[in-house]
């Protein structure tokens, strides 16, 4: 169990669609509530439903949507709140606009790295399957890139991790770097 | 003080630029987080440097800044966080499309009534003197309308009442309200 004070935190969960960000974000989030810390979870396809439903997923759009994410997580973050994003987020230099939107320590990316092949099979939203049928275009993996993160802070195989496996992972590394005890025991 | 635990609500505060909004949301958010809930504020003048620093003040463009921030308050109030908005938001339509976006009982519309002789006198940010001076366009009561709320749920006179003040209306108004105790209780 993480400690009940975190200091405030954003963790960005990129991969593919369908690499599992959404179900490890939800674990995620009732492990930190249950411990007493407030989580928001912006997650990619309920902020395009919403917060930016005006955006096609052009580079530009994606862009745009990283920015915005990445400004709604700066605000929460300053009020406290361990914020989880699980957005696709493809682009080396989309993250890293993000990231340098974060004090130091406080981005946390978190690379949830499950093969194309892998989430391509899986489908769960049949959206791979639309994509090769040419109904949806610039989807990331099929006429779209991704680029793995280089030094992401924490990188999930999900391969070998389970989900709530993961969502461990994540919890442990909160504790060992981001505790407010840590600090006020120093 | 409120009760430790409300339910997840967003305090919507309308008024003219220099109404006391800003001022409120920090007394009410402070109140709330030592209380136990936390709160987020979605202050206009950070919102317009961060999330909409892509929008101007024309209308179309108030509306898509007023949009964004509802879409980014019911996310929150969906993780149970108590939100506060300071927001201009001089339409009534704009307000009301706001509103829609929540359940009925959760988006508290509260009119920070200052009047724009008032608000002007101060001129804390110095913005109404450019305005006036054309050196600021589409600024709220000098060259762009502001529709009084009709119905707020809460109606502060700041000529009657202290910011300190207003806050504690404010917070009375969700013991009364948006208590989850009393639902418990009932």
């Amino acid at each position: 169990m993480p400690q009940p004070s975190l200091q405030p935190t954003v963790l960005w969960l990129t991969g593919y669609s369908g690499a599992g960000k959404t179900t490890i974000s939800d674990l995620l989030k009732a492990a930190l509530v249950e411990a007493g810390s407030t989580s928001v979870v912006l997650d990619g396809d309920q902020i395009r439903r919403g917060l930016c439903s005006d955006l096609s997923f052009s580079d530009a759009d994606r862009t745009e949507n990283i920015r915005r994410v990445a400004e709604v997580a700066r605000v929460l973050v300053n009020s406290g709140v361990v914020t989880i994003v699980a957005l696709i987020s493809p682009l080396h230099k989309d993250r890293e606009m993000a990231r340098a939107k974060f004090e130091a320590g406080s981005f946390v990316e978190i690379f949830v790295d499950t093969p194309l092949a892998v989430a391509e099979a899986r489908d769960v939203k049949g959206l791979y399957r639309r994509a090769r049928a040419g109904q949806l275009t610039q989807f990331t993996g099929v006429d779209s890139a991704y680029e793995p993160p280089l030094q992401p802070e924490i990188h999930i195989n999900t391969t070998v991790l389970s989900a709530t496996e993961a969502a461990h992972r994540i919890l442990l590394y909160l504790r060992q770097n981001r505790s407010a005890l840590r600090y006020g025991s120093l």
